[in-house]
């Protein structure tokens, strides 16, 4: 008999999982359910989606419910799932158009339901033009206020990556740009000394960052108008609550599936949970973080990918790993860009762990070519041994992407010494003689 | 006493051997011959500054005569050394300007006379108008001829990372370019099925590429007026002979010091000849191949800084080991960029080496960025246990720097499995989600 595989979730991880869980059983029946209208979008595409930066709304989409029928994968979309029944091997599924519910037999069940953006409980979150981005259709409906209310001034609650690129899109549209971070400093994920490089430059730019303050609520009639902060209010017409996600694991821990950090699903290795036969993956699911050998949770459409595919690969019948992530992010805003990888100076401190951090200006190309600009790089290591730990950088365009060389180091395990030769590229449109990574090595 | 150390040479070898020689000793006595007027010059830069992207010849001179004089580094520019006498430790100096010769004593010696282009005896080498681009002087009189007689037709003789920049430069100038290469295929150190993706590239942007075609001489009356090869001319107001260079080891080799590869001359891991306390480094000296174990002759300007900066120390009394190289390469032509790191397949199959290629065509960036363009991607991993040996890139914009990713992981010896879920980075501007690096090691 066939082995029926259901996989709640329409977007990388459940998609990955399916495709993936064809090409290992190609008898298999798989059956795909999501609440949603849209599936196998690119959700890290939606802000430049928002800025106009990407035409039309179908290039957000990599395939569609007929690629997938094609390949003998249902889909069924505004479907959601809303209870498991482990011992009976049964989901129920509600039919958002149709309002009915009916129940379907698994053999193996993959959640893939992603995560929601937080947004607690604050006076006025429901004004008009209070918005959070998450999918395509908050993408809709954003791009539709600001086509009809043209807002002016827009509010950006927390200063992560989406922050970085939402203020980029805005500045692009014309708008006044606010960023509201309750930190002492922008993006939470990096240090603050290379933080305050990329808050220099959207200052420069024209876009106030306030760190330090705390959100209290909005303000407006019918229409926001302001924020209100513990430290005084902040005019906006548009506001963007981006302070990070929450894993959607609700269905899964009333079926007494375990969770984990942050109340993400616990999964191994293999992407199983606690039950049997049942598997998580993607932005509902813990993640092993390859340096510490922890449990933690960071959503992100790379991570999503790869652990859904071995999600579907093991419920096909594989025998598939992955493994964990060294945390690696990256992000633009304007001409300036972040990256970081590994552990940071506080993230190593949290962890106990002897480190030396090292930090260098440089320049992206030969210093005499149009083209370079500069870059601040920071590499972090074993304080014995000097096993590679961490690196961030902050610079302008070429400088971010040398994170992956780091990212290899790190995943490799390689020390400070073994790199400090290293036979790097270098023409001078693409870098310096002296690589700025081959000049930060050179600190220790 | 103070030790003396005398260098010949003043570009990249030389004058990193010299700063690195008194950060190492300060009170020695640093003395540096060369032959030219200019040094510390980036030689890398040339064909930027005969294109007009480097405005002025100022800015390709990292450090001048003066700056070095404030660290204590007494540079004599136009003074040749004519002999070495290493039995009395001196160095024989022609005042190339007032005509004199001297004697000077040395402790220490290091040779960093680099190499110059290699220019077989070929009839109507000599017409006005064929050049060959070495030192700063070389670029001055090739612009000079290209502001006083205006070319419009420009043979470039071999097709290495030389000619496809200064293909780029002849083009941004309005001239037409021709490429005329002896191989089956332009830049040598690729394989073929990744050097022809340039070569169409190329011919799409109106560059003729002559492969296959040996050059016979030059004709013209005076001044050039084409290319006599071995299938017939190609008319030209300008050649460029580009097609390698050699070694300047003859004064070397006549004091008795020993000759390597290519007569390059030999030296061990610590930049040591065979004769002791004389040193060599940069173009003029053998490098290690870390992945052949062998001798090599990879002239470099990467190559020089890294040798120099070791032969500088050992010669101060320190302890410093350069390794050696992997190859690394990259150059651009327009909007095109190629890259490689390690063996190639033909250097694999030379070795003896059983070896296993894979070769993908992906995405620089998501694909529904207007700025993602395609990008060609080549791994070749040992067949048993597959540890990366070697990697090759031609793509748009963002895709050659993808090379330092695997010339890391091939420095630490990385294997194709160990790297197959590497937690890259990943923003729509920067990356497709699976990077192509990612999806080259998942065809293995």
């Amino acid at each position: 008999m066939k082995k029926k595989i259901v996989i709640i979730g329409g977007v990388a991880a459940g998609m990955s999982a399916a495709a993936k869980a064809r090409r290992t059983d190609p008898d298999a029946d798989i059956r795909v359910y999501t609440d949603g209208e849209h599936i196998s979008y690119a959700g890290c595409g939606l802000p430049y989606f928002i800025g106009g930066k990407i035409a039309s709304e179908e290039k957000l989409f990599a395939r569609t419910v007929a690629d997938f029928a094609e390949q003998d994968i249902a889909v069924k979309i505004l479907s959601r799932a809303e209870e498991i029944s482990p011992e009976k091997g049964t989901v129920r599924i509600r039919d958002l158009a149709g309002g009915m519910t009916y129940e379907d037999r698994y053999d193996r069940l993959i959640l893939a339901s992603g995560a929601r953006s937080f947004a607690p409980p604050m006076e006025g979150a429901d004004l008009e033009g209070v918005f959070s981005l998450r999918t395509v259709r908050d993408s809709l409906r954003i791009k539709t206020f600001l086509q009809t209310r043209r807002p002016r001034e827009i509010a950006i609650i927390g200063g992560g990556y989406i922050a970085l690129e939402m203020a980029e899109n805005f500045v692009d549209l014309g708008c006044r740009v606010s960023i509201v971070e309750r930190g002492s400093h922008i993006i939470p994920n990096m240090d603050e000394d290379m933080a305050t490089v990329m808050q220099r430059y959207l200052e420069s730019k024209g876009i106030a960052v306030h760190t330090g303050r705390a959100v209290r609520g909005f303000f407006g009639t019918q229409t926001v108008g302001g924020v209100h902060t513990d430290k005084g209010d902040i005019p906006a017409d548009f506001v963007l609550l981006a302070i990070g996600v929450v894993p959607n694991s609700e269905l899964a821990a009333s079926a007494g599936i375990d969770l984990g950090v942050k109340n993400a699903i616990r999964v191994n290795e293999r992407a199983e949970t606690n039950l049997e036969g049942v598997y998580a993956a993607g932005d509902c699911a813990t993640v092993t973080h390859l340096l510490t050998g922890k449990e933690t949770y960071i959503p992100l459409g790379t991570t999503s990918n790869k652990q859904g595919k071995a999600a579907g690969e093991n419920a096909a019948g594989g025998n598939a790993a992955f493994h964990g992530v060294i945390g690696t992010g990256i992000a633009r805003a304007i001409e300036m860009e972040v990256s970081r990888t590994g552990l940071g100076e506080k993230e190593c401190q949290a962890a106990g762990i002897a480190y030396v951090a090292r930090r260098i200006k440089a320049d992206t190309a030969a210093h005499y070519c149009p083209a370079s600009r500069e870059v601040y790089l920071k590499l972090i290591a074993e304080a014995s041994g000097h096993r590679l730990l961490g690196a961030q950088i902050v610079g302008y365009e070429g400088a971010a992407m040398r994170i992956d060389m780091l990212a290899t180091a790190i995943t490799v395990g390689a020390t400070v010494e073994q790199l400090l030769d290293m036979d790097l590229a270098y023409s001078p449109p693409f870098s310096p003689v002296w690589d700025p990574v081959l000049v930060a090595l050179n600190q220790f």
